[in-house]
């Protein structure tokens, strides 16, 4: 008898959900059985150069390399069919996703500015200026759409919501987010009850963000 | 008879190409018309509260708004047959397109850079260690795939690239880039000499980035 071989997946990705955590969730999801390699940053530059873009995540399945985070988050959602019903749904998955990244992205620009006095600057009229509407934006969002970032419904886009919220909490040092915002925590709650992500939540370690 | 009627198509960016004008081109080649309408920045605060996120470019159909210029250009590239063949091939054409996006947030820093003197610091350091790897990189990438960013073929990732390099180019203050890396030049080659494009090419404004 022929079998179909299960992959042999490995997940790499530094000890942080950050970018990487939506992919691991959306892993688990699939029931793929993965190697969960959360790399010593001691070890990257060893590591660095085997990546496609010298950065992380990298997923590989059967040795074949996969790179860029919502890519493979995309990818991962349209294997195990969280992706939408049509054009028109996957594009307002990718619109959230986006703007989820606008909002990550802006929030790195204060998290990595190295300026000691810079950063508190930045952070201080971000917090006023920039990450209200946008959080306002995000909510209304949520709330349109039934606690999901798209197409009231479950979408790969929700994980990428969910993978990112530490992060996002950490860099804007927001740490009560999801009280601040009751949409985000039904969305968290969607994802996180999830009966297919429990045996992996119970083994993950726990990181910061 | 019944006839489909040919959908209202706007467009709405600022004067340039930057992240605009992959959707343009991409509707051109669709041979879908649309009001091209390049605002004149005075009028930007008028126009932004109508707009999803505060930010153009917009693109809208029969009145319905879309948003976030990568998720558009994946939506018409769909629409008009420029996706990949499967999960795979799609997959390739997102991990080239995110990679570009990360090279135009790199130089983005840059640019947006408001202290003159840590401008010029950061322009030094990027050209010296972050634009050489990763322009190495893209120049690979589009080598492997025949003068294209990703599947050996013409994608809507080619449009996203096209529309963008004058940006880049300005942006990383480098006005040869394609004479500099040949496989750039068949890139823009292969998407500007699309007979598809001639009618809009020939009446767009020109702008320098
Ligand atoms: N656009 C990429 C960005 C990846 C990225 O920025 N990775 C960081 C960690 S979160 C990294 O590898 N940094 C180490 C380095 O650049 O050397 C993605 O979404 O995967
Ligand atoms: N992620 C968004 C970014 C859009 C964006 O940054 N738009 C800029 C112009 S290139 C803008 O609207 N700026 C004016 C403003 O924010 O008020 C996209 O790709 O569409």
């Amino acid at each position: 008898m022929f079998s179909r071989k299960m992959p042999t997946v490995k997940f790499t990705y530094f000890p942080a959900k950050a970018l990487g955590e939506s992919c691991r969730l959306l892993l688990a999801y699939g029931g793929q059985e993965f190697e969960d390699y959360r790399i010593n940053p001691d070890n990257w530059p060893n590591i660095k150069p085997t990546t496609p873009f010298g950065q992380l995540p990298v997923l590989e399945i059967d040795g074949k390399k996969y790179a860029q985070s919502l890519a493979i988050s995309r990818y991962l959602g349209r294997k195990y069919g969280l992706n939408g019903a049509d054009i028109e749904e996957d594009f307002l998955i990718d619109q959230s996703v986006d703007f989820i990244n606008d909002i990550r992205a802006k929030a790195a620009t204060v998290q990595y500015e190295s300026d000691e006095a810079l950063k508190e600057k930045k952070h201080e009229d971000f917090s006023k200026n920039v990450y209200p509407p946008m959080l306002k934006k995000l909510d209304e969002i949520v709330k349109q759409n039934n606690g999901h970032v798209a197409a009231e419904k479950l979408t790969w886009g929700d994980f990428v919501f969910a993978g990112m919220l530490d992060y996002l909490k950490v860099m804007m040092r927001r740490p009560q987010l999801e009280e601040e915002f009751p949409s985000f925590k039904q969305l968290l709650d969607n994802v996180y009850a999830l009966p297919q992500l429990q045996k992996y939540l119970a083994q993950a370690p726990d990181t910061e963000l």
